[in-house]
């Protein structure tokens, strides 16, 4: 977690960090900003110190909320860093360092932006400086470790996000019930026209900014479709009774911040019997999955708990077939915060994570059968509470079948 | 534009292109598969040749909306990349170059991505292949150059998204327009509680979705806040008579897409004299703007024009004093598509940009007083049309007072 960056600095031999990134509001500045909405600029953290923010004069007032120190690019001597000539912008770099107390050292650079400006200023600042060495990080970055676990006011922000997001969902449950089907088994508006799936999206989109949440891309996938895990699903296509839907919903506040992720799959109407039985095995699943659950367990053993079952009910998986488009394609779970993916992950491939207090994970077996217009994924959001539990905070209900109620 | 960019490369001596990023949808993806909705892999075009795209499995349904060859993860032997350690993952960037016909030869990497990594990624793929060397790219890169024009089909996005971005401000206005004023100038609802600044924006929120577009944190800010050019106003805040709102507007495409950016500054129920006289001015400026435009001329004439225009009437700029955070102190307009800010650039800083055909900008002349509680901003966006006329795309009306018609 956040308090946690020090001691990650530490480990990596870092004497700061140096936080940047493009135009607009990113995950990182978010998150050493405390939330203060910056679209651009620089956010220093010295090993021992508080952060401190370089941003654009215009965004001051803003800038505030974070509770950190403050310089404007004007106080520092520059217009906008963004249109200075390389060897300038990173002479500004090294005015930032000093006015943030570092006048030397190991510097860690961090953060969302453009790849090919970042490879180019980096390189070249390291020619150029002698005082600073700058470096970046692959395999588990520092902070890719400190979201692994959320403190509490994250923890507080994501309960909220998934009470907001459940209600969504429960709203578009009951638009789609109070409709009525045709004798094609189309499920119809009052004046006889085909309900969509774009109509669904509007609604949940709407339902979500009510609850100042917005949707990142929502999968509705109907049929065939819902055997491709990530397809979106195509806005005309009527709905249709009898056909798996997997409706996976992963808004975040508006303007960027914490996520929520759940999916259920739903049959409008009634279920066929290899739909309903494919679908009690994916229940089945989620079932053993929490059963595997421990702290200081390793969490790959719950994806092979999953696998094992699957396989033993003759499903391919991305261990037995690792090219296998059908069966358990994926890995059952992720992290998730400030990013719709995150540590730990819940795979047989990385197998390094351990359960902690402080984890916010998704746990979502599915099985994928595009061929024969089968689809099926079961999501919910857990947090590890402080003494230990696996605390499900996707509360809505896991019915396949979705009755019509509409006259 | 698009159809540019092999000459793209050749100007820069790259024998292909490498188009990764962080997980997501993000702006270049969008751009290389034509609008496909692919959240990770990568593209790569070879000089001469039709892109290729590297996706996940999951993804390959979406991928085809790209009109483009496909290879999947899978096919070529990875299950993720990103999971990969750095020296398998770059061993993975030479398999999928191999893939498109590039044996060897100088690679641009672009992209929108995790800078940590990609600095060390490209450093250590210099070291280990003697066929590739890898480069990015600082100053006017290959793709922001290519946003410089758009084509025909950007055009039709931009001018669709355009017409409903002025809808939903005009639905804006006639919501406001319905309401009343108490006796302390408060704007109130029926019931007697006032309309706040937050019950704008779901409205306005709500009016985009409808028109399937997303709103990316527009800017409702009055009184002092409008002070502030890129303050975004305080949800709670209720809406007062006679005091300047700057309501910034940039939303895009729902899943991310292409840009429309206007403002309108009002005053609900009346301006103060102070108020109007300063609208006045940012309106001449505005008209001074257009009488600048000329395909071939340089674009910060048109800023200096206006810098010359606000100075002659006593207001600071940022060229007459560079630390002001008063009077007219930002850039005259900037290009926007898939990014909300792209060049040309209307400013005095960046003097490189000349109008040509394909140009989409925003001018937006704007004057700010925070210690007077008075801000504004007047913003179109604008095409220069094949035969070369500058065509604003955004008709909202710009009259400053809004007169209150609630019962």
């Amino acid at each position: 977690m956040k308090s946690d960056i020090d001691a990650l600095m530490k480990k990596r031999g870092l004497d700061a960090i140096f936080v940047t990134g493009g135009e607009g509001q990113n995950m990182l500045r978010h998150y050493m900003t405390n939330g203060a909405h910056i679209s651009g600029g620089y956010v220093i953290q010295k090993y021992g110190a508080k952060p401190m923010l370089i941003i654009n004069p215009m965004e001051a007032e803003e800038a505030k909320k974070s509770g950190y120190a403050i310089r404007n690019y004007k106080e520092l001597g520059a217009y906008s860093p963004y249109y200075l000539p390389p060897q300038e912008q990173i002479e500004f770099w090294a005015t930032c360092l000093r006015e943030a107390g570092i006048d030397f050292g190991r510097i860690g650079v961090y953060g969302q932006g453009e790849i090919e400006t970042y490879i180019e200023l980096v390189q070249l600042a390291n020619t150029h400086f002698e005082q600073y060495q700058f470096v970046g990080e692959t395999g588990l970055t520092l902070f890719e470790e400190a979201f692994i676990t959320k403190d509490a006011a994250e923890i507080e922000t994501l309960k909220r996000v998934a009470v907001h997001t459940n209600e969504a969902m429960a709203a578009a449950w009951d638009f789609i019930a109070s409709h009525k089907a045709d004798a094609s088994e189309t499920v119809v508006k009052a004046d006889g026209s085909p309900l969509t799936i774009g109509d669904v999206k509007r609604l949940v989109r709407v339902e979500l900014l009510k609850r100042d949440l917005q949707d990142t891309g929502m999968i509705f996938a109907q049929g065939r479709d819902a055997g491709f895990p990530h397809s979106h699903g195509e806005d005309a296509m009527p709905l249709k009774l009898g056909q798996p839907i997997v409706f996976d919903l992963f808004p975040h506040e508006i303007g960027g911040g914490y996520y929520h992720d759940m999916t259920r799959t739903w049959c409008i109407g009634y279920a066929p019997p290899e739909v309903q039985q494919t679908y009690d095995e994916v229940m089945q699943a989620f079932d053993i999955s929490l059963e595997m659950f421990g702290v200081g367990k390793p969490l790959y053993v719950m994806q092979e708990a999953v696998q094992d079952f699957f396989e033993s009910k003759g499903h391919a998986t991305s261990r037995s077939n690792p090219k296998t488009m059908e069966g358990y394609v994926h890995g059952l779970g992720h992290g998730l915060g400030l990013n719709i993916h995150e540590r730990p992950s819940i795979s047989h491939i990385l197998r390094d994570d351990v359960w902690q207090a402080g984890n916010v994970v998704t746990i979502e077996p599915g099985l994928y059968y595009p061929d024969k217009g089968i689809g099926m994924r079961i999501e919910d959001m857990f947090i590890v509470s402080e003494t230990g539990e696996l605390i499900s905070y996707t509360p809505f209900k896991k019915d396949l079948v979705l009755p019509l109620n509409g006259a």
